[in-house]
């Protein structure tokens, strides 16, 4: 099942360059495994933000707070998710 | 897969008794249905509203629109979806 | 230049069949043209609305409103349209 | 009477772990008693948040907000009630 | 148990004189019958609207809508019910 | 003149508990005064939350002004005033 | 005690001149008994729409209802009451 | 003194195609009018709606009030104005 | 030109009161000012709040924003400005 | 292609003046680099608001994020881009 995923990060601006940068190197291996494992399939970022749009499959919305709760940024992240069904056109 | 379902019935007060009548009769009929399948677990009115909030359980969100987009009511309904995840309290 | 775009099908409950199919017929066929022509390369249905997300590629914001400004549907719809930007680790 | 209570939990990410641990144990110990006791029926996760949606089931307003306020998270809670009636069907 | 009941009344402008004067009256009717039976402690009106907010008491929120749904303009209103708890000043 | 106002106490979860306890304390000796005077009618628990609704009846919206404002809480209160007008059924 | 009454002016944009012209004389002529009384202080047009913000002075919010309700367009007017308090900088 | 006009046009769909042809042009001359006039800047159309962002440039909200509601469109017309300073930058 | 100015002042709660004193009264020193100068025609309270709303006289938007952002108060408010016709029946 | 971007600085009162002062200089070039390279077309103060709206001209959104991101305020701002279409008219 297939799920859009908005996810506004709300990291201080105050957070030491150190400690950014090791949240986001985290944040991308994380998602790389994601990739990997066919559970995001697409990822857009939202100009002008510092948000995300994500295209997540996976099996229900138990699996996918899972996977997203497993992201390092996840603590500063204000996240909604909203399921999407196939259209009838692509199936 | 759970899912909250707020239903808004905006079928218009002006329309003929006999009409309503008949549609709600087969909205009755179609959630007995749903209910004996296991897809409607529960089914609250929202006070003081022509709505109702339902707990669906189904596959996933394209079987719970074909199951919403099957009630006589539907053409008339303003629905919003929720998923939801269980909690690990409930595992 | 991607977009996400939402669209609400606002048609009355009261419109007749032969429009209605009518009408839908010439929305399928529409959107199959946009797909062969890259223009749409995903569409979903919102559970429980008559109401799709769609992600669209075009030129820019002036081409996309020509696209949709052409689907038989466009009188009726109610469309919000965001634009998405390439995300770094999709580069 | 049911109650859907929706709680998003503001503890701020900076909290040390052994003051978080120590809360969520808490918070799980008194939804126990609050489950054991008939008043917490159903718990569900909100994907992607911190976040929670109940059904507790309490003799009115003033019962269900001693419950509440009883758990240990509380003064960092964002909390919505919204009471449901029984709907027909299933009276 | 009590209840804030916000009533916005949408009976269109074109309503016929007689028939608004006969909802009217009708209305008040189940208002003062609903005063009696010590359901509506006090009705106030919006200043500038159409509309009314009114402190219930009823068992719960299932014979709430039984009164509002009870009320002849109901067809036409657009309620939002809110619990109150007793608060300890006034215990 | 009669007014419905609503009261969120933002005190942060933080605030030492004897600073709690004596705000609480001037509140509850405040709100005394208020009701002997017959300014404050009603006074209604939130449920779920750190916040009140309150009938008020005062000569106008500067007396009300001074009234809340004298409250030992009300630096960190957002507040909302809704003014109600007397119904025509309880003239 | 004065308010500020937002008004937007609902009357559908089909209604033939005439009804529109007797309404509007009307208005005008009402509004200028309010001006005479000293009920109604100052009255803007919000620019681009059918709609004005007034400056009233009355007793109270039941006397306020009472004016606007003595409006010919009252029931096509959707409004909005804020009351507002003396400044010190202004007793 | 500039602003921005975002205007969304409200004429129903089922408008005979003579009356909407008829009010477009009239629609597009005194557009013209107001740019040969130097207050119409700028004219946007919103992606996926009939709708449009018009910078203007007027003396003051009155004369922009009695330039938008000349247009013929203007009774079908939700319009919404920003009022918008010179950027130091800009001087 | 006219416009009705909406302040909300966020001075934190725990500003030290030699600074807050500092700050209200170099807010009031400037205001008068600005009501001799006939730019501040009226100021209110709102009830229940640290807001008031203003009514300002200006050449255009950005003198008005020069007379906001020379209050002392400035950099901790919340403010939204309302452009604000002249009515007809005012002329 | 055009874009309508707000922009909320959100950088906190308490900021030392040096450090405020040193980010505006450095916004001042940036934004002096845009317009000279042709992306930033006009830039407006939103009256009362530490805040503007900006014409961008662009690629597209990507392009535009990088723009946007490249400004030294960015990790303070709160940012909405809107997506404007040439007006036929302007055609």
């Amino acid at each position: 099942m297939e799920f859009l995923v908005r996810a506004e990060n709300r990291l201080p601006p105050e957070t030491p360059e150190e400690e950014r940068s090791r949240l986001k190197k985290g944040e991308r291996a994380r998602a790389d495994e994601l990739r990997a494992a066919g559970n995001l399939k697409r990822l857009w970022r939202v100009p002008g933000r510092n948000a995300t749009i994500g295209l997540y499959e996976c099996a229900d919305a138990t699996e996918l707070h899972d996977l997203l709760s497993s992201l390092p940024m996840f603590p500063w992240m204000d996240i909604t998710v909203e399921p999407v069904a196939t259209h009838p056109q692509e199936q």
